[in-house]
């Protein structure tokens, strides 16, 4: 059997009833999911030290201040985050916390911003990636903005291919990072403690100051360091990709996860202070302490090596997430219908290709800039971090009442009376008014430098989502069936076959009505005086017991007359159903079908808006069949 | 009345009837279609001075033998055209003599010539009436090909408007050019008489010799200045616009142009050797010689301006004869049909947009110069010119049978008797003769220079011919009713109703049917195990008398599962119809219809392949009526 090249390119199709064996553990749902937080330590000291080194590099040491600043936002995060896990076992975080308890409008502002973050996940993290590639082979430079849409790409193969292949493959570069970083941690903390740990060399140091120490820049660098977060509600996101039992495989991987980011961003950097890295377009900060570390060995290319990997990987974070919120987004009428569809296997496809898409998008205006990037960046995530915690204020209000009335349990099945429920409802709220306060600081320090776009993008994708939400309720309101089964019953039918030239498309077109059984009337469009003639003729030869209607064509339009006719004829009995026979040559290819008018498809496209007009069309194959064979089937 | 935007481009649609009032007269006619001829009176003098010009400027008096023996040429071009246009009053020239007298593969090698060369019309006029504009303004030197290829555009928009528009509006320029020529050939004239005529002064003199003096060189200068006679077959191939008496006021049309076109071509030759006109890529001959005559005031812009006007109305011939040819062509099976259909103001709109592609594409790749594109030019209408003369030569033989055998009358009526057939049968074979002996003197001198593009694209251009008359022939012969008639008659239908779920537009089809009143039964394609289980329970409740057959669909796919269904049930009785009825929403914008399914479409696409399945697709309208209205006419 022939193989089609998609099959080719994406592997055989997969049944529905395999989607439950495509679930992952927890060590593969760490590398799924987890490799977007890991990432981003590449990049997040970095940008801490960016900002400081803005008021000189006498500042950089408050980085370490902000790092613990950071680490404990990032534990009562994950406190919240496994409070969301078990509360909601078929996943669907930010999004469907704020759905299910906010209602529409916070649902679509949450997916709104979790979108956007996603598609910048994927644009910073292969722009960081590429600078990793660059700082070790600098004569590539030119090639940034290439090398990130080409990794693109080949990430989009991977997960259009489908998750647990994809998950297998990517474990493997997962913890060749993990163990990649803890040689240089360990590695450094052994150098430090014995007094052998060399400073940077070969970095130009920034010597202008542009701005003064500020609170300010403080808290700039903070927000900026904050991207070190993001991807931590992908889990709670993904929780259906895991092996039962679901929630606490989900949960124990959300603590594993934010265990490891913790000492992987504290340590690295505690080393950049250390080793007063430098931060510099040419080269990144991790890049600089494996050479400081380790020199410029094989082990500096390995780490540098692992980096890339990881963040190449984190993008599939997204590829992961994006697609099912896209989905989720869909199914509840707020984006096109079709971003629900699963493909052949078993991905959401359109959702992957449109993440592809906007993220190279991005990665080119930007020209693959992390620095560029980053301000726009976490927004989203922080915004809808705020949300879900809300959202589980008001659900552990709801809990509360289950105390006191009973008949909530048959009303909301799904929410569980929880003893520590004030306890939970607390943490929710502190973890609300600090995430609330945390969005603010990166809106006002970041504004000028690019968050602006963000806050203009929000309203507005919110807006789509209001007019896609309209546009299906108005369709669903349409087809309701409310009052509608009593119309059930016979209507009139007029029956018109469509004759062009009496050949043998037309001939099986009659012997089709004949076999119905139906009665009909013929009609001719004239165009060409000498035709219709030719065709009368024929027609008198042939059925002389059934007239042929022509109706004249001036402008030599097919569609008008016809158009007109019927609109004429449905005066006459509004409530009948006109039913058009067209004959349709169907070639073997395109061009060859291009070769001919097409008038059934025309006619097709103009009846169509047409109310009670029904289109038959009866195909006739060339090419196909040789001609005996087509005789004895007319 | 709204008017859509095309009708305030192009003008009301003209009815079919108003045809024969689009019929012009000689005057008319000659402004139609000899300012292609006329027009190369502005680069065929220059083109065989540019020739000369490379063997050294004391050659350049050869031009004036060169211009008598083009002359002579024309003469007898003339004779044997006026010929063809008396025994061909359907006009067709080339094309149609070869088609009737030397067969299909002649003509189709006609056609190809012919369609070349309208296309090199185009570019080469544009390009030098860009040239002319250029010589009087050297600031629009840049833009010359944005010049041509928005001129090409005008022209295009004035033909889709219509023959007789146009022509009316054509006629002013077309004369004014004949007045401003008349003036300067009789300026010159007295002038030189009176001794007072000067040399061309200001253009550099080319001192560089490249090539001696040869015969191939003298043969090439005779090849460029050649393009003095494209465009003379125009008349011939356009005969059916003219008024009647149709025939006659061709040929006297014909008459006046190659008198104009023979005095003007060496009217201009002598007095570019009288003046010592050089040839310069950045002036034109006809510049120098106006600026010399009369110095540059009014008088020199406004021959200038009529110059470039006549190029521009040259293209004009094109875009009358192209569309016509590939009408004729596409009638004959060997081009697209579309070709043949009339838009709405009555010209063949598809050949004027094709020709309008092509010809910019040419003045794009040659950017716009008049030297480059010479040596492709003139090379396909010579070999129309040989072809259409020896379908003569044969035409008078068959001519000279008449006279022995009368039952020939019958059988062919359109030839007719002529006593002097014998002479101008001698006449047409010396015109065959000549025709081809320059056909190979242009391939031979100009093929490095580029001829050998064209005798590429001849017989390229006769294979694609070829295969859509193979195509056509095929379909033809597939349809034709041989045999047919006597398989007309009842066969079964299997009437399959496709329901996805049960709401108003399933309900709608389930009317149709019942209004139909044939047997059917219902199918359900299952992608979804809970929404199948949705349809089956409504379903029960509503029809409990019609079962609902389910197939299920593993790989989620809609239109898979249902091939397969049918092609099995076809095998059960091959000769039976398998009647499909889909439910299409059909929305009011194109953006809404993206975002549903549409299914219908798909399937519809899908169905059409297989042989005996007759696809009956009921639309339903949304956003159409208030909803109220629709529950009535369910």
């Amino acid at each position: 059997m022939r193989r089609p090249f998609s099959q080719i390119l994406l592997g055989r199709p997969l049944e529905t009833a395999e989607a439950s064996h495509q679930a992952i553990g927890k060590l593969s749902g760490l590398a799924v999911f987890a490799s977007d937080a890991f990432s981003s330590v590449a990049y997040a000291t970095e940008e801490i030290l960016v900002v400081l080194a803005l008021a000189g590099m006498v500042y950089l040491k408050i980085s370490i201040p902000i790092a613990i600043a950071i680490s404990m936002l990032l534990i009562m995060l994950t406190i919240s985050y496994r409070q969301i896990i078990f509360a909601y076992p078929d996943g669907g975080g930010a999004y469907i916390v704020a759905r299910e308890n906010l209602g529409d409008h916070a649902a679509k502002v949450a997916g709104a911003a979790l979108m956007m973050d996603y598609v910048l996940t994927v644009s910073v993290s292969m722009s960081s990636g590429v600078a990793q590639i660059v700082s070790a082979f600098p004569v590539l430079e030119n090639f940034r903005v290439w090398l990130a849409v080409i990794l693109i790409g080949i990430m989009t193969w991977l997960n259009l291919r489908g998750t647990r292949e994809s998950s297998e493959i990517l474990s493997i570069p997962s913890y060749f990072f993990l163990l990649m970083m803890f040689i240089t941690l360990v590695g450094g903390l052994l150098r430090w403690v014995s007094g052998t740990l060399p400073m940077v060399e070969g970095v130009e140091i920034l010597r202008d100051v542009t701005q003064p120490i500020s609170l300010f820049l403080i808290l700039r660098a903070f927000s900026s360091g904050s991207t070190a977060m993001t991807g931590i509600e992908a889990i709670s996101n993904g929780i259906t990709a895991f092996k039962e039992p679901r929630q606490k495989n989900a949960a124990t991987t959300m603590l594993y996860m934010s265990a490891t980011l913790l000492l992987l961003f504290l340590g690295i950097t505690v080393l950049a202070h250390q080793t007063q890295a430098i931060p510099s377009p040419a080269e990144t900060v991790i890049s600089q302490i494996a050479r400081t570390v380790f020199g410029r060995g094989i082990l500096y290319l390995l780490i540098l090596a692992s980096t890339t990997g990881i963040l190449i990987l984190a993008a599939n974070t997204s590829f992961a997430g994006f697609p099912r919120l896209a989905a989720l987004l869909a199914s509840d009428g707020f984006l096109p219908r079709q971003l629900t569809i699963r493909g052949s296997r078993l991905v959401f496809s359109w959702g992957i290709m449109g993440l592809a898409f906007l993220a190279s998008l991005l990665v080119v205006l930007f020209q693959a800039s992390v620095h560029s990037l980053i301000p726009l960046y976490a927004i989203g995530v922080f915004l809808s971090f705020t949300l879900a915690q809300l959202g589980m204020v008001l659900r552990w209000h709801k809990v509360s009442k289950l105390r006191t009335k009973k008949e909530n349990d048959a009303f909301e099945p799904s929410i569980i009376y929880d003893r520590q429920w004030r306890w939970k409802q607390l943490l929710n709220a502190f973890g609300a008014f600090i995430t609330l306060l945390v969005t603010i600081i990166f809106l006002v320090t970041k504004f000028e430098e690019g968050a602006w776009v963000i806050v203009l993008l929000i309203p507005i994708l919110t807006w789509i989502f209001f007019r896609f939400q309209r546009h299906y309720l108005e369709v669903a309101s349409e087809l309701s069936l409310a009052g509608v089964h009593k119309n059930i019953g016979r209507r009139a039918v007029r029956t018109i076959l469509l004759v062009d030239r009496l050949h043998a498309s037309a001939i099986r077109n009659i012997n089709f009505l004949l076999s119905l059984g139906i009665s009909w009337e013929a009609l001719h469009v004239s165009i060409d005086q000498d035709r219709t003639e030719e065709l009368l003729r024929k027609w008198q030869d042939r059925f002389p017991e059934h007239p042929l209607h022509v109706l004249p064509s001036p402008y030599r339009s097919l569609t008008q007359p016809l158009l007109d006719y019927i609109v004429e004829i449905r005066q006459e009995n509004p409530s009948a159903f006109i039913h058009v026979i067209l004959g349709e040559l169907v070639m073997e290819s395109y061009w060859e079908q291009a070769l001919h008018e097409n008038s059934a498809l025309v006619l097709e496209l103009a009846l169509r808006h047409l109310d009670g007009v029904v289109v038959t069309s009866v195909p006739f194959q060339l090419n196909r069949l040789r001609k005996e064979d087509k005789l004895n089937s007319m």
